[in-house]
């Protein structure tokens, strides 16, 4: 009889060149190595609880087209914020229904790391699998790195799962 | 149809108490995880690689029983460490023959950090489970860590599994 399924949690943000409702190319590459190398054929074995820690964005200061006339505005902001995480969700989701494996999926706002920290944690999974745009140390310096921190702070074993050189786009900050 | 197996690297070593033939309780540990949590019963979806890292006794200070009286006493010392390094790899083996998983098994000499990356640039596993004492920041000053080395420089994805504070030895440098 087999054990208690291994839960795998999977940190999961959206692209930063096609932005909503697209993952970024290194948490999708993240999701699809799970199911590629640990997952395979033993779906029954396996549980992903896939987190989206989602940028709170203070001052709508990306949001150029949009005009702010009263708290309302505000609240359909978020709301806004909300959906589009949940589309985000939705392509991780019914990737794991349709190869049959259990998943969790939720949204929490916040700093990426403090986030996955906490949500470790939490929820105690048996590891973590981040992605990683793979950035060299001059170019760390600029953006800092969600998954170096979890490695040295989630409290739950880690594995970074880097994007390769064909899937990088021209600016490797970029995902 | 099954794809190919996935191939984990575990790197394991002696028992710093025990001594050979005995598993150091955390590389014991990252084996049983990775059979437990990853390979569970789907024991045709995985090959374990077992690297055991020999240190080299250079000057078999420790070996303060012997006497070197002839190049050949040099020989039967290289020769000694070697079957002492099997005796090591004989215990994960039969395990992984126990419970039906591939398993390949082989030493290197050398400083284990370096051996476990040239290593992993050799066979390419797709990743590589590395033991940990857990060491705070005081402890590491004084024994250094190999696997934070491996996390920053083996070209592989890296998961390190923690021995937990019951499994831990009074001295924590001991394993």
């Amino acid at each position: 009889m087999e054990s208690e399924p291994t839960r795998v949690m999977v940190a999961v943000n959206e692209s930063s060149i096609k932005g909503y409702p697209h993952a970024s190319i290194s948490s999708k590459k993240a999701f699809e190595w799970t199911l590629k190398k640990i997952v395979k054929s033993n779906t029954s074995g396996f549980k992903l609880l896939l987190l989206h820690a989602q940028v709170q964005d203070e001052d709508g200061f990306d949001d150029m087209d949009s005009i702010y006339a009263s708290p309302d505005d505000f609240r359909n902001m978020r709301e806004r914020n909300k959906a589009n995480g949940l589309h985000l969700l939705e392509f991780f989701v019914n990737k794991c229904h349709e190869i049959g494996v259990r998943c969790e999926a939720w949204i929490r706002k916040g700093d990426p790391t403090e986030v996955i920290c906490h949500e470790v944690r939490r929820v105690r999974p048996d590891f973590l699998v981040v992605g990683s745009r793979g950035l060299g140390p001059f170019q760390k310096v600029f953006v800092g790195t969600v998954s170096e921190f979890c490695v040295k702070h989630a409290e739950c074993p880690v594995i970074i799962i880097k994007r390769s050189a064909e899937e990088s786009p021209q600016d490797p900050a970029d995902d």
